[in-house]
């Protein structure tokens, strides 16, 4: 039986020592940008197109599109609303094409772009995600987001809870330290995640703007069994 | 009371996002360049100069360097000895200056060479180490060599030790996701180490190779108190 490789790819900054065209990746921003893109998903948006700056995400407000946007956690003044899941709210989502300004992710998308598929992975659709993956005969590259190319203690540790599921198919093997790394995180964040990840810096950056309010819902597995993932730069649901 | 600032930088690949010029940086590689850099200085070396590639070392050898090369496990016709650390003998080293032949370890140290200091840090030293860091009143920077831009685990782990150290002085503070990280590898690492780093990926490529006989003595501490630092491409060291 072929085994598929499969890796973990800490930060966007040094993803082209691991891009292969012929591999799937899941781009990984747990606070907040991938939970955010499943919940607009789950919540039924038609399609969502991230952008990495203000200014794009601007230009395409004055085509008419509906905008998420915000910096330093306020609401920019030509966007319908902000970057939390909670406001992707299926009012404002359902049949719609939503613009996303995001920075990590978006770069994260946009190295990973070349590669066979890019799907958005994170706590809310996990076990999807691990049925997908595990349909597929392919090498998987599991891509944190981090934190303007350093590394985040969250992303890290989802990227272990989805190698854990993966690694237990004979499937999948794995030969990179970055794996063992995410996996052991997640083995000592597992029984009491919210308390683990309470020293994640991206938590108390968030917890100082007020914005920390979404992390229980972050870190709540299987909310909703969405896949997105890219097409020509856009994101859509594939498990529709 | 002024607290400096900690950080790991897990690969030479995402520096750019650490460097400072006023911080002091701490270079890891410890399986093996660091190891054998503090070796050699314990048995007596004068000086040692890292070069990148081998077409360096074999310049440095015409003109009469003694010279440590090896590549894929075999030393190089033109070398004296190869990379392991038990290769920088008394009797090869004691009073010398060897061209010492190595990618990551050579790729990390001119990486941070803009920095204010730069030392070589192992196992081997790490309690030396720990008393001139904590005597000093800057910000460090440990920084892990990895494998060809990606993340090592025994790197990890041992930035995790050596921070733990630092972390528990008053005079060092850290609110770096990587630190974080490296500190819980640590924690795991810390009961066995050997039987912890037996998963590491580069203790296969080095077993693969019959190279791995020097694994146990790069986890031993404190067997010198050499401090390896840099001055202009060059490695003296500071505590004769």
């Amino acid at each position: 039986m072929t085994r598929y490789n499969l890796e973990v790819c800490l930060t966007p900054a040094i993803f082209d020592r691991y891009a292969d065209t012929e591999a799937i990746v899941v781009v990984i921003d747990i606070l907040r940008a991938s939970s955010s893109i499943c919940n607009a998903f789950a919540n039924g948006a038609e399609c969502l197109i991230p952008v990495p700056d203000l200014e794009m995400a601007r230009e395409y407000k004055k085509k008419g599109y509906r905008v998420a946007a915000e910096r330093d956690g306020y609401v920019q003044e030509f966007a319908d609303f902000g970057n939390s899941p909670f406001n992707f709210t299926p009012e404002r989502v359902r049949g719609q094409t939503i613009v996303y300004s995001t920075t990590n992710g978006t770069m994260s998308i946009e190295v990973a772009s070349g590669c066979y598929r890019v799907l958005i992975g994170s706590f809310l659709n996990i076990s999807s995600l691990e049925r997908y993956l595990l349909d597929q005969d392919r090498k998987i590259i599991l891509l944190c987001a981090g934190w303007k190319g350093k590394i985040s203690l969250e992303d890290s540790v989802f990227a272990g809870a989805l190698a854990d599921r993966l690694l237990k198919s004979e499937k999948f093997s794995s030969s990179c330290d970055s794996v063992t790394l995410a996996l052991d995180l997640w083995k000592l964040a597992e029984p009491d995640i919210l308390s683990y990840i309470d020293k994640a810096a991206q938590r108390s950056r968030l917890r100082e703007k007020g914005l920390d309010d979404c992390i229980p819902f972050c870190h709540i597995a299987d909310s909703t069994d969405v896949l997105p993932y890219l097409v020509k730069g856009k994101l859509f649901n594939l498990n529709l």
